[in-house]
């Protein structure tokens, strides 16, 4: 029988230097393995585990396999005042996403805004650590990428665009906006998730391979086809699937990557994938004094607002990332499920590194909402 | 008892020259109307008659109390290289915007990317016809707009946020791509629609005053509490109320126009509201060649999915208005519905000019979906 154990907490730098030794293992570069495994760790830290370490192992897949090229660096392929095509050489989509969002953003400076596209790159993790990276260069950024298809359009049968997600940050005074969603209605790992809890699925999240509203979690996740943000058509799916479609025309067709059926499922050849990505930095500086000031009282104004239920506060996007930050900080660590060690535990001895060690949680920590099991 | 009467339509042109004939009766200088009427057409054309001649009466109304300046034009407050921030002077806020989206353009072809934000203006009509503004001159344009509270951010009681519409267009080849959507599941128009038809709402469009989600029309439209996009917060309705967010950060913060809960209602009385706009155009020229055909391609891949009813197919962001308007061109003018009559009719005398005038529709046309009621 399975009862509680003390919490593990795995400190930051650990985790770093768990991933920097695969990465180092299987061929990369260190000034690439570092970049990657910061992007992880940014989406672990903001509570965002599917798109963290938890990705770690399809992307030594992919270096194996040569799918992607760990070693290369992305080049200016093309270039306007305000406007640059990337190529990103079949690099990581981090190392991709790093330095289109650093053009933008320099560019932005000198003439209020500017776009950075790159194609041939491959997934970028999650779009919200480049909207911060914009806002801590005191910019508004604006993150699109397109992904394999598993959104159904409205009315059709079967997928045709990605999750397409899209992200905004904006900085306020000691407060940021950080918006990152995907244009379907949940990702797939809330459909997991609900299979796990053996519920039901709310109606307007995935359809099975006749078409149909799906809500069985099991029959979902084979079917693998979600519905558009909305849901169905009477309830403005439609507009989800507009979005999705813009997410592709920004992301994929500029820069002329793969899109929509093009691009390959991911992890299930050695094809090249090709993927697409948008970065649009706006400098406020540009523009009308005290932004940041209204930025925050917009803020404000939200978390202020009179709540249904006085538990549920108003959120706004970001907060509850930020809150996941403050509780790695408060924990000096970052608490993974124990399903994650088991996986860091195969891969140390796959790759022949130094396995990922932890602590035991600090006697202060008594809100670490991930349940360790008792190890046999 | 009403019965059945011959369609009436109303040739395009005699409709502008009744447009532009009531907006000069009330001191708008001739160039200023054409303008106007003609972003109402467009709207009509379309078939999105809540945002057309609809609206003509409440434009004369804020002209009359002079809560917008009908003879005002727009001007440059501050200009960079890719951006610019206008000074609308408190003008109709097609004027505003057909100004802006041309900066853009211009500055778009310059340097690849373009950003017009304004301040100080007022309803611009459908977002769509910037976008098909932008996609005339070959670019893609994106189009924000901020409006007064009816949406009600998710866990809270009350509206902060407009129906904060976006849109997006994109050149094909003879064809194009055109998004326009508000960020709230629904419009207020649809609503009242299932009000006339007597028919309870589906649940993730509006809420009551207790902030229960409300499937009683008539008490949705008394409670004025739009859901956004997506619905409850189980369905992802935080997504649409963050969509919403950033379409208020572009057209709202940016140029440091009224926000949020600072927009006074529509109508509602004789202050200024200072609504603020966001437009981008993006030239494909500075981009890897071949936009329009791959823009085409993507419509294509879409439209040519198996559709769940082979009646209804897939259909990309603009197909419907794009139907509508060809109606428009085959009956040689537009199908008000009665009441639209109703009200030219009094505006007419009021102001003192020629009634709009209309034809019996050609015999060729069957598909007519306004329902004339036979007039008295």
């Amino acid at each position: 029988m399975a009862t509680a154990s003390p919490k593990v907490i795995t400190p930051v730098e650990e985790a770093r230097r768990f991933m920097v030794d695969c990465l180092k293992a299987v061929g990369m570069p260190e000034g690439n393995a570092v970049i990657i495994a910061d992007n992880l760790l940014e989406a672990d830290k903001r509570g965002l585990f599917s798109h963290g370490m938890n990705r770690l192992e399809r992307y030594i897949n992919d270096l194996k396999q040569g799918s992607a090229d760990g070693s290369a660096t992305p080049v200016v392929a093309q270039e306007s005042t305000s406007a640059v095509v990337v190529d990103g050489r079949n690099a990581m989509g981090s190392i991709v996403g790093t330095f289109c969002m650093d053009l933008a953003v320099k560019k932005a400076k000198e003439t209020g805004i500017a776009i950075a596209v790159a194609f041939n790159s491959n997934h970028f993790g999650i779009s919200g650590i480049y909207a911060k990276q914009a806002i801590k260069q005191g910019c508004l950024g604006l993150i699109f990428t397109n992904t394999s298809p598993i959104m159904v359009p409205t009315r059709a049968k079967q997928p045709a665009l990605g999750t397409n997600p899209l992200a905004m940050g904006a900085p306020g005074n000691g407060d940021e906006f950080v918006l990152d969603i995907a244009t379907t209605a949940v990702a797939i790992g809330k459909i997991e998730y609900y299979k796990r809890k053996n519920e039901k699925l709310p109606e307007g999240w995935a359809l099975n391979e006749e078409g149909e509203v799906e809500t069985d979690p099991e029959i979902a996740l084979k079917s693998g086809r979600l519905m558009p943000l909305g849901g169905t058509e009477l309830n403005s799916g439609y507009k989800g699937f507009g979005l999705g479609m813009l997410v592709e025309i920004l992301s994929g067709l500029l820069p002329g990557s793969n899109y929509g059926l093009l691009i390959p499922k991911w992890g299930a050849s050695t094809e090249i994938r090709n993927l697409g990505h948008c970065f649009i930095a706006i400098d406020p500086m540009h523009f009308v004094p005290g932004f940041q000031d209204r930025m925050t009282d917009l803020m404000e104004m939200m978390r202020n607002l009179e709540p249904i239920d006085p538990e549920r506060p108003v959120l706004v996007p970001g907060d509850v990332e930020r809150e996941n930050e403050e509780r790695v900080r408060k924990e000096g660590g970052i608490c993974y499920i124990q399903n994650q060690h088991d996986t860091n535990a195969k891969l140390a001895q796959e790759l022949g590194v130094q396995p990922m060690g932890s602590i035991a949680a600090r006697p202060l920590i008594d809100d670490c909402k991930c349940k360790e099991k008792k190890k046999k």
